[in-house]
């Protein structure tokens, strides 16, 4: 067979190693071969490949990024964008498609599928909001990434009589802020599933300076504040209802100032969360899903998708991951409040 | 409740953020109290003891090793030791007992449970053999540390013509060399469960030569050759029937030189793997597992173990744990072998 | 003799590292007894101090922070504030006072020493803009902070169209800006000696982004654009008459942004920079400077400062470190230049 | 001019870095060409050579080893060595030399410049073991390595009672051991400057058991004991004289064991010290190595050779690197005694 490989959306650590064993595999075991498409769907759609054999993938397991390159290019908002597509794999003698990506990528991928396209999805998010599968690669990393920086900042919290507060990713589910809080033994976590009260946000971390050093509170960057509590800086929404604030790590480390008088410093992670060098656990998870992901192909197992299953991979339809967002569980949550303050 | 809690086995990062979940949620939640136990069972055994509360275990989450220390000592196997234990414990007026150790450290634990003794288990295990949990904490950290170390040789790998040998953890399973050694890009992974002919050891690493640069091994410690395939050292045999050798990454790179005429270097990473900070991986596994031990003390469901079941914490009879041996599914130990060469 | 020790300004990583040497040295070699004062000079002026010894430096080499903890204050901007300090000396049977810090702290112990008091001086600054000394502690460990930050964002930057700035640490001077962008293979370095032309900034950015992979700039927190060149947010200036901006970092993202159309984001890493465990070079030369710092007191050499020159500690006057920064000389920064674009 | 580079003796994180630097102020400052010879003067001697221009040193600054290859071939030794690298520089139409290498090969090199060539040398030593200049690329790395090896020992000596030995590189230099045992808060180091007394050296490991948790020991792969203080494996000797071991590192261990009683485990680095990406410290002393190279090449002084002498980068006689083995000094070495036991 001839198979044709994309990344779509924000990268994510781990890509690489998809991208490698979909092909190391593909080759020794199967004898199939691949063409590599340019930047997400914009590959298919303006006929950009490139070379994409075991001599490509070479090395790239620890790397970062995707060879591949990456953008938010949406052939369904195109119009005969799906028609273009179908012809371009067709004039290269494309018998199947593996798609890497996350909710745009996948949603774009399911549709290819009604339409008759043999594709095969590898779910991708450092948010971990994707539902159907336990966890997506490139999330350990980012938790990593977010804990050590979380680590560094308690030593100055020990050494300065100032509040921190750490802005990680996760727009719409608080996973890294959960994870990363935990494991870096915050003092309190804010995830968009909780709206907080900022006036007990700010009664909290007073007490904490009067009992210990000073507090870490860890941030998603799509937390919000509960209507009413906290002055906003626009009142424009997002596609869930939230008021969107620009930068929240800031506006909550000025409202504490503003309130308790206390000094108050954001640090905003922001992209280096995504890059550099993925983790064992997301070089493992990445190169697992790369391996079931070109057995699907192998089997003519079109429309599906890999995921995680505690430590097994399985395949679920196309478009599970996308059904709904995997929100931060209540339950999980309120694990997180014994270690507050 | 008045709660003790020791440390028993091998020390493994996360065993902290265990105690640390432990009294923290033990007594901000529910109002216990707690004891803590020095050197696991000798702690019980020999009635030493330390201050167990919220002061002691701040600020030890990032750390490794455990701030109530530990031993291999069994009380099993000590004239009237489970006696002394059940009346140290009555002196101390302590209701209930957190173990958390690996085989034999829960073994006792049983033990004690079938003697009337309320304990509740936390597996603990860097080699990741435990049964009835998908994972245990330490086992994480230690394969990130075996992939940097690989990360780094491959840079070596490229310069030199000298095949590379590395020696990791796992005396009677190979997940720590399957992870470390498919995260880390290795030619060949040595596991416990799958004897190895060195012969055709040689023969892929002179073909690897051939063609690109020089071969990275990982080998498990204790990874066995097939019989008569390479002299050994000794004829001793380990509770398994495998022949036992010391060091032997030290003899595979021995056995490579010879053979193959090529330069060989062991690298042997020892305690280096199980010390040091924990990955936010296994602070987040550690501390749940505390959570719920002392959820499961306070609702009185002794007897029991918490367990990992995809991202769910779960509880399992003590003696789960220890029925047998989880090993690497040959099927697993398969997928990684596309990549070998 | 009977010594004080404090440390004053920002924290910094390897600040315990000079105390626990101190301490040793101190203790073991010559036999003489410590007294911590707590957060900076707040502690000879409020007479607040602390039990300093050997148990109290065991296990804080590799910790970040200051166990004395650390202030602004400024006893000579306080009425009376020296005299108090004298006569808190005195009543504390204090012979001597070892002060680590930057130029502030160590304004101050000039000061003191001027007046008769027997002080010895470390020098202390994350941003290396002391005079004096070749090098000073905490700053490496900046440096590799930035470029571990840096690393990942290559990855990004090789996978999107978007022209990432990170800023980091450096007000007046641009050691951290010039050394990690240089490590981190930047391909711009804006820092506070060398104004910028914006224009030219953008110019060289949409060359790069014709030619390769998106951009990364470092910019020194304490760059300024050319006068006329660049909108500016307030007209507030600062010490040495640069124009501050709230930001620097975002503004220049945002100018490119306007400028190139091409799409950019600022990482800030601020008080991450600061934080954690010092590097190996941090923790050798904070301990050296400790040891030479006890000698110096030993010897009743007061009135100095420890320093490196090459791989040597030698002494100077207090007043040497503070008598003008040590700013980047602009034919490193042309050897830097060569790397642009 | 065309100008050709190599790269000789063992890798060592840095040597891309000085290759990059080299290229990229050639091409695009001076407008010379550059032609790579594989593995060090192999390359020159038989006429294997490597592209090397902007394009080939594009992403390597972060990579450890070296993109030219190395060995240990030399020329000197081979019948008529010399006079084929004559030939074939002068085939090849090469007007000048770059080396970069330790002992051996700036040997090479400095022959060559007696016989006429036109050659520049670049120190390099993972050992730090070279004359004139301060330090080496390569050493920072390989200290950072070991400082982080040892802090995570510190958790296991913490909750065991088991003496730790830690083999690290140097073979006549105790460096790498004297920096990464201050940094890293070893009890004991060994360095091959100052023989042992193995008696003396289970004496303090047994008075530390008393006082607090296990030890833990540095030795230098080239530390040697004292005569007739322990028994050796062989009687073979080195160059310097000193009996040479297989493996100091477990033999100190074993001595422990026997000697003392208490167990005792060794730790070998080997390779995993040389590897990887180099600190932030190892690429700006690489990279301005680099650049200083290419400026002696342009400026036609050869027979020289690149060093640091604090912050500046100087130009030194080939030969000044290699007319003595730079040891450590024994007033350095004491300063580190204060922190033994």
């Amino acid at each position: 067979m001839r198979i044709g490989v994309l990344t779509g959306g924000g990268d994510c650590p781990g890509l690489n190693a998809v991208i490698r064993a979909v092909v190391r595999k593909g080759v020794h075991q199967y004898g199939h071969s691949f063409v590599g498409f340019r930047d997400g769907w914009r590959g298919p759609l303006e006929n950009k490949t490139q070379t994409l054999g075991v001599p490509e993938v070479r090395g790239i397991l620890p790397r970062g990024g995707t060879i591949l390159g990456s953008s938010r290019t949406n052939p369904v908002k195109v119009d005969g964008g799906i028609e273009r597509i179908r012809k371009n794999l067709a004039d290269l003698g494309i018998d199947a498609l593996i798609a890497i990506g996350g909710e745009d990528t996948l949603g774009v991928a399911t549709r290819l599928h009604e339409d008759g396209i043999a594709v095969v999805g590898v779910p991708k998010t450092i948010d971990n909001d994707l539902g159907a599968t336990d966890y997506t690669f490139g999330f350990d990393t980012a938790v990593n990434i977010a804990v050590e920086a979380i680590d560094r900042l308690h030593t100055t919290a020990e050494s300065h009589h100032r509040a921190l507060v750490v802005e990680v990713m996760g727009r719409h589910a608080g996973w890294i802020a959960l994870h990363a809080g935990m494991a870096g033994g915050a003092n309190l976590i804010l995830i968009p599933e909780v709206p907080f009260d900022i006036g007990r946000v700010c009664t909290l971390i007073e007490s904490r300076f009067q009992s210990h050093y000073a507090p870490i509170v860890v941030v998603s960057e799509g937390a919000v504040p509960k209507e009413g509590t906290m002055e906003l800086v626009s009142g424009e929404k997002d596609d869930f209802g939230h008021v969107r604030l620009g930068g929240i790590g800031d506006r909550v480390a000025k409202e504490i100032e503003t309130r308790t008088g206390a000094e108050s410093r954001a640090v905003v992670l922001g992209h280096v969360q995504r890059g550099g060098t993925p983790t064992a656990f997301d070089r493992w998870l990445a190169t697992r899903f790369g391996l079931h992901a070109i057995d699907a192909i192998h089997d003519k197992d079109f429309g599906k998708m890999v995921a995680l299953r505690g430590t097994d991979i399985v395949r679920v339809p196309l478009d599970a991951a996308t059904r709904e967002l995997k929100l931060v569980d209540p339950s999980l949550y309120s694990e997180a409040e014994v270690f507050f303050g």
